[in-house]
């Protein structure tokens, strides 16, 4: 028994079956010109209710739109308006009281039009009067979409805020920065921290150029050739809050560009969790030690007593892959498909929820995560180890006329002699560093502490202090902003 | 309002909050050297029992056999263990009953050991002796993926039986082959059919030989490095119905194989689905009109009255790319994990339960919409056009001694000349058709009927009636082995 | 024999062995602290320059510009600065005439770098001083990047152009518009030709907006942590035309946002091509007829003499998957790496050049065959059917005050009519429609020409006359402003 | 300059034009029916040589079959056939010398043909009668992969063969094995490595079913519906040394599953290179220390003298996102598709081809490096601390009856307390110890050496000494087999 059939949705109509005759619902938005209804199979195959319940609130907004719009263009009475969008309010009421849950309709749509029937009778059936599923679902998802992005978008500033936070805490705390999982040159702590902020900036430009794309309003288009009724299009646009005008109902009935869009977005935003949140792992190991993981952000294990395990941040890194494949799905779904509306494109929905639904999971832990971090100034200091300052070496080389690239060799050497000793470089001997550049004694001596070799990379985006808090400041404006 | 927070899990525990006191459930399987619990945003994104509730059946079974197993090792007591074994019964029958509905727990192996607990007290705390979720994990979902296989496989050879009895039915039924989405030559419908009947057949080899391959045991390999209870394994085999042992800890706790391996046999089932869905979907349209889907498999419009639409052929075609989603996801989940249990693997069961329960929802609509189809011959037939003849009047001119290369040369022109003269290749005018090739007015004269032309080709796995015939009856004999 | 070790590589370097003395080339960047050189096998899964031998010009740029600001910061002298430079001019001329082909180095930097101590001797040395191949190659790929996207957006604009062209000639053929493979309403020709047209518009946004994440300057940012000399990055930044400063040495020398970006933008071009194409594809084959294919753009069949294939509108549409395939390779390949270089990175070239080099395979090939192609007005006429009608028979009986959803129903049940006595529904007996709605007979009377029903779906975005004239003229302007 | 028009392509034909007249090659397999050639941009898309010209050893091959086989259907004459088999003789050495170099041809198959009529003249136009490119191209492509996955096999079994010798040595070196990056118990080098040898062997497996699924003979299918010559197709297998015949013509020349196969083999395979390669670059680090890397599979900075990278391992674990990138491009480019052959299909081979060479380039490189590796053991021996022997305390009390779930909250108890104490667990003060239960201080002192810990898991499978040597044992005769 696997027990996929009875878990496998997630709300309401899962388990109601389609109903006893022939598998049709109750209420349906068509079925004149067919003599038999569906069977259980295919009804459960087309059944999208358990995942697109989720659209009811944009789904009756809408409708109320529509409605407005119908009135203006003299297709609805005044009175009829009127208790078409009363009727609404209550749809909504009821749906807000959890009505969704059980219900046996086909989809959002449907469902939405059973209840106002319910509460103004057969005036229902003019609601969807020139208006199709294919230009009132992808109005849902985009209002929805636009929602989602903004509700994301929070989460991202908050966790750069998070970010910013221990940054400005770690301006003195220095540690080795990596290249190729190797001990490069001294930075500073908060310099890493910044290196991590910096995405989440681009995260952002990126939302915000897909929501501006997504902000187009497919309503009033119909099935696939433009409305019947004489509708302003302007105006549901106005009611509905979007930016401007889908230009062509083909395009805009087909299109799923900005899902796919999205799921972009969302999936290298989480790639750049999963980038944060390794490099923190690795940080948390006992062999680095850099960072200790607050209790509220560690877990245990069921047989070993003594572990301390950093799952938030093992999650957070899992969770790239499965945005990866959200996005995969997306476009592969769009593959040669037609323009104008095809069925297939009912799995956006699945595929767009889940990756919104992952990501705001994901977020608010590992901003709590870096929140809660503590910084283990010892370890990272003992990380510190002579090799780092080789470069400034050769700089110094440099600044004696050795072009770079010999100074680089010289040094190469002396890194290998040191090696051979079982010294750091500032200890191997005399005669032997003079061996290699009758200067190199000399340059050792003044090499000055890890503050000074990292005061050193001064360019503007280097490690160097005034560097690192020229960003930490830019950083905190960016990211205050939204809040 | 996205509504993303109240419907992005599917069952028990999603709506529970953590629990007050700092966010830790009640029964917890580790915590002892924590000082304070999970902050809510690390228990949302940690706690997994609303994905993992679903292996309740394997993670009872599975304790069952590690009770025996201890009790054989003497680990338990015999009366200890006819405890636990009773108990666990009932644990199996609450669960069944729906315990699993609103459980606080982190996990299902959290939810099953307190429910133990609850059915013979503290006994229940030695249930888990010498045994760690690492290795339970594993051995839940590999029985999982056994029986979702096995389910899966029953309805593909269900699916291919469709295709059979259809086959069987079009063996007369005769239209033009297409490639490049061109006619090509004359075939039978039977024979189109049983070229995605073959496919399916490679998609049951393959899970079987992911089934082999998952039919492996890890309980009883602790945590990382082997129990420490001189458990005998082959009687865990034995009793669970494995083929072999996994032969080392740290590669079974950690190796997802099995499940990438599954997902990519049900990606590549799908795909198999998708091309003769999207097949029987450009049959279905009136340019084409060879098929007509039955009303039970057939959905209408909300604007159009007049349409009748194969959603379960285009949703067919669509989870296909649902499906690559979900192996791309699970592939990219694994790159770089070193080996051993890490955290990132809890999300292999949301991508395989979402994969497999979506081909349990599209083979039986699709297998439905196909037993239940009509081919329309007149339609057929009327796509049987005369240029489909002229690799038939090549070979002629081949078996002249004409090399083939140049009877090709020689037919083109023909074709040509049928198009500037706006007839078929059979009317071309006697002149023009010897001006080309003295022979070829007399092999037009010989080309005889269509159904002459399909059984010219008669090597084995060609179009002609018995190569047809023979394949059909092999397929049903393939088809019936398991029903 | 698979041939895999000789065909692999596409360019200089492939096919010359590592060199003698343990594999090392004989120019290297880096060396002197190893004893040994790399194995062979090393060797030759490190060596990129027959991938990246393709930066070079960039390589070349963006050493000029280091050299003029170590020499504004005092760390070249004038002389030093003049003799490189021309020696670097000389470099780019030697690789203009070939002299990458067959070069031993490591990679680009080590080649340029190379031939520049064959023009200018050991001064050479000085021109990496306080840069990193991290900086380097990230400037050079963002360079790169820049001019392809310019010249992909440039390609873009050509077909959303011919698209234009052939709807300012399609704007009188009318056809039936599909939803699910199935007729729904008539359209316009130019109305489908201006729906594939309008996806073109938001790629060449997205192009631009990945463009302009791609401006900004990482050279002077060293390997990790800054550059040890006081350059000017705001020259370097004027100099190489970026349009600002990355800010963070660690994030950029490991961000590859900008590629992944770029690579999406093309997966979904890709997307919208193969959307186009594959509709095509459709249309031109016996069964729609709709349009039909110049000889310049058709294949032919090895073995059909009579085919007339669409290989560029199906190669164009399977291209779609290999950058899909492209896009999934570089997010993968960044989940879970740290902050700053490491070398998986190295993969970003091979996977954007391949992306890069399909798109502009693909768009010429498509442009010229939608230039040449010829719509056929008597196959689209014949496909529309009176069953297209229906929306418009709905449409009338809400006028006459019948709730849209009966009169949905209604017209349902006059298309079941007619289906059952095998005429159209403007044929339907006056008998039968009267006893479905007393209007009906009326109704169906008054449906006017096919032209009449087009021009009654007159919303802005609609099918209507004016409404697709004025996408046309928009879309004109569009694509006009880069030409 | 992007430079992608001059070095995307790899090999002949790459820099040829078209031809000057229309774009059409000089020979060519078709055209007839085409009054105009080929348009250049449509050329330069449909042409593959610069890709498929690889398979030219399996084209010849073929093509000598199949003149066998012609010869024995009587198709032939004697003489003809003798002339044409010498003829195919003395183009496959032409082609050996290198003469697709530079050859204008379409494709591999019409360069083979034109090489014949070069050799034998007029005859050569016999070669192809009754065959098509659709069964010629996949009998070449299966044939190729055979091959290929033989090769592959070789590798595998080769760097399973270095992790066994490496694990040889490393049996008396112990190190913390590791869960979630934390250390979690002792256990043996060997163990670890021989823990990434067991997933090759399944890879070897999974290489093996790929190549009997595809090691079935399209050949003498013709192009969608048998062969119009009487073939005998047993003929055909036996002498290429095909396992089977492929069953239906129309499934055969459209099927690629046995190239998504090999790919999905490969990708997993990459992913347990990247699994090892990742886990070996972080013990490579100075954090861990546990493995340094020969010189020859080290290299170094271009910047940083000191540094020394572990560029092979990172290499080998990107590359495993390539190989997921072939992976997905092939699964989406067959969704959709009809039965029979469609020229998306002709992108198999691009993709194919870049998954093998990766695989190919990537294994010898990653056994080059661990047969070279040395282990540091006093770097592993440093890393085993005290919290390492919880799980031993847990299971002692149990011994002493206490239920193991109170077992491990007592311990993780004793962990608290050494940690606030900061000493190890087996140094935490007797009366604490005592206070939490009373036999842990006695249990302590009976704790023993870190050998004594690791043979307490002797279960079969675990890491105690008997179990990996078994394990060794069983895998030096698996990869051995095949040398």
């Amino acid at each position: 028994m696997t027990g996929h059939d009875s878990a496998g949705h997630d709300a309401p109509g899962a388990a109601s079956p389609a109903g006893a005759a022939g598998g049709r619902a109750p209420h349906q938005l068509w079925g004149g010109r067919f003599a038999l209804g569906l069977e259980e199979a295919a009804d459960r195959l087309n059944r999208s209710l358990a995942v697109d319940h989720r659209l009811w609130p944009q789904d009756v907004r809408a409708a109320r739109a529509w409605v407005l719009a119908l009135g203006r263009a003299g297709v609805l009475a005044p009175d009829e308006e009127v208790t078409l969008v009363g009727g609404l309010e209550r749809v909504g009421e009821r749906l807000a009281d959890g009505a969704a849950a059980g219900a046996p309709d086909e989809d959002v749509h449907t469902l939405v039009e059973r209840l106002l029937y319910e509460e103004v009778g057969e005036l229902a059936g003019k609601l969807n009067t020139g208006r199709s599923r294919n230009d009132q679902v992808a109005t849902d998802l985009r209002l929805w979409t636009l929602e989602a992005i903004a509700e994301i978008d929070r989460e991202v500033a908050a966790l750069g805020e998070a970010l910013v936070g221990q940054a400005r805490k770690g301006l003195d705390l220095l540690l080795p920065g990596y290249t190729h999982g190797q001990r490069a040159q001294p930075v500073r702590w908060a310099y890493v921290l910044v290196a991590h902020a910096w995405p989440l900036t681009r995260d952002r430009e990126r939302l915000a150029d897909a929501a501006g794309r997504t902000a187009e309003l497919p309503l009033g288009l119909g099935a696939v050739a433009g409305s019947g009724m004489p509708v302003d299009r302007t105006v549901l646009q106005k009611l509905l809050g979007f930016d401007r005008l889908s230009p062509n109902a083909l395009d805009a009935t087909g299109d799923r560009d900005f899902v796919a869009e999205t799921l972009f977005a969302l999936a290298l935003l989480a790639t750049h969790c999963s980038r944060l949140a390794g490099e923190l792992q690795a940080y948390a190991s006992s062999e680095y030690g850099f960072v200790r993981l607050a209790d509220g952000y560690s877990t245990g294990s069921s047989l070993l007593p003594q572990k301390r395990n950093p799952d938030v941040l093992e999650l957070a890194r899992g969770k790239a892959a499965r945005l990866l494949g959200d996005l995969s799905a997306m476009v592969g779904l769009l593959k040669g498909l037609p323009a104008g509306y095809s069925k297939d494109l009912q799995e956006d929905k699945a595929i767009l929820f889940d990756a919104v639904d992952t990501v705001l999971l994901t977020l608010p832990a590992l901003r709590g995560a870096i929140e809660t971090l503590e910084p283990v100034a010892g370890c990272m200091e003992r990380a510190l180890d002579q090799s780092l300052l080789a470069t400034d070496l050769a700089d110094k080389l440099v600044g004696a006329g050795v072009p770079f690239r010999e100074a680089h060799t010289l040094v190469g050497r002396l890194v290998r002699a040191a090696e051979a000793a079982g010294v750091g470089i500032r200890d191997v001997g005399t005669d032997v560093a003079q061996g290699i550049h009758p200067k190199l004694p000399g340059f050792i001596a003044t090499l000055g502490s890890w503050d000074d070799s990292v005061e050193r990379r001064a360019t503007a985006g280097g490690s160097a202090r005034a560097a690192v808090q020229a960003q930490i400041e830019e950083l905190a404006t960016a990211f205050q902003v939204v809040l």
